[in-house]
């Protein structure tokens, strides 16, 4: 069995509407060369500072959110709504939504690590505005077991050995990386959880707009168990990638290098 | 404070007498270079099928012991003894051990991954011969906290969490990494254990030798906790890389990028 699949890479700087209508644009290209799943980057309609984020939080069944079910309908495939600033009560959370080509949620998922850091061109208190997921996300897309993350989550390999624990075939990593850290770290880390979980991993990421404070690396990637990079963009680009998931080559991944199952956590504890 | 830190890239095939004499001399070439901790290969005296493995065991006072016990002395190094195979009582293990400058023994690492697997031109079941270590381990060089993980244990970031949570600054890595995984997995597997948990990585790896039915891959790393490659050998050839670890560096970037604090294990679980 194979999957199709498309990782978008569409800015989510400036106005909504307009990102909102170029991922539509990027969705259809995706669905009309075949994609069934298509994953859209972090906070794709709108991406900022605390004040922006506030600024643009919606509902769970706000504007962005009717936008996926309509689009996920329309174009008759499985998308994955990369992020939106989620208002729920008193609390934001930065929350990747997967629906259904009948327009249907099946999943929410509330990105779990903030990123708070202070590397130079990256700065950034996520926690200030944002708050934390308590619990990680698995859904199914034609009988496959598919993981969500989102960006920062990249860096934590616990949580991605967890969701291939749960069987995830494939994660998809929805990301706004940073350029100043992406240059580092996007590639081998993306990469390695390809590798050490033997699943598929999804990772669109914002490209990058040099004249922004908000920089992002781009080089959105589809890469396979064996750590194959099967397609990448490049970095200012806002472009489809499209790669197909071959189960048969993951079982044989699997079953050649089962590392997954020679896991000793009785010794990590 | 920084480390001066060398990893012996040196093959195991063939006589154990020359192999022995061979990293001897590539450990005086670090040490006056100035390395203060020196790093060798897996299995660097004795590499081979289980017939060969078994044939070269020895006690944990046998031959590569006493060797490296009087190398350290010699040279005044402390020196990572790849590792030999260790018998013990009916159990034969994959064990590296730590020497310090007076030729006392700090420590010993029973590899607890063991590499069974059915890749082209890396097949093999270590577990036919060699049984599992049962504890990680770390030790203490010059003050600094420097954790031991052997080869496929490269491919669990579990056990490198931990030893990061254990306190270590440093992880080596010895390995006779086949090149029939290492071309796909060495450099990203490498560079994200150093990203992941802010740690220095040591790599030796065991270099390639065409002719021989177990090809390793070479490539010996040194890499920095921001995931810079220090230095980086050729595939075949035997020699040293050295490099220093900065101490100040590495506190700069755990604090601008605090990524070991903000893991979350309750929703790993």
């Amino acid at each position: 069995m194979k999957l199709r699949t498309a990782a978008v890479q569409v800015a989510g700087v400036g106005e909504k509407s307009s990102n909102l209508a170029r991922a539509a644009g990027l969705v259809d290209r995706a669905a009309a060369a075949g994609a069934r799943l298509v994953v859209l980057p972090e906070l794709f309609a709108c991406l900022g500072n605390g004040e922006v984020l506030r600024a643009c939080a919606e509902t769970e069944s706000g504007e962005t959110s009717e936008w996926a079910r309509e689009v996920a309908r329309r174009s008759g495939v499985f998308l994955l709504a990369g992020s939106y600033v989620e208002r729920d009560g008193e609390h934001l959370f930065n929350t990747a939504t997967m629906w259904d080509p009948a327009g249907t949620r099946l999943a929410a998922y509330r990105k779990i690590h903030l990123f708070d850091n202070d590397v130079p061109g990256a700065a950034f208190r996520e926690s200030d505005t944002i708050s934390p997921g308590q619990r990680r996300v698995t859904c199914v897309v034609d009988g496959l077991c598919i993981g969500i993350a989102t960006c920062y989550d990249l860096r934590f390999p616990g949580l991605h050995a967890a969701l291939a624990g749960d069987g995830a075939r494939a994660i998809c990593v929805p990301s706004a990386f940073m350029h100043a850290t992406g240059q580092a770290h996007w590639e081998p880390l993306v990469r390695a959880r390809a590798i050490e979980n033997g699943v598929y991993v999804i990772a669109p990421d914002q490209p990058g707009r040099p004249d922004s404070a908000l920089r992002c690396h781009g080089h959105s990637m589809i890469v396979d168990p064996w750590g194959t990079v099967l397609g990448q963009a490049g970095h200012e680009e806002e472009t489809v990638i499209v790669s197909d998931l071959d189960l048969e080559l993951q079982d044989d991944v699997r079953r050649r290098l089962p590392s997954l199952e020679h896991r000793r956590p009785d010794t990590y504890g």
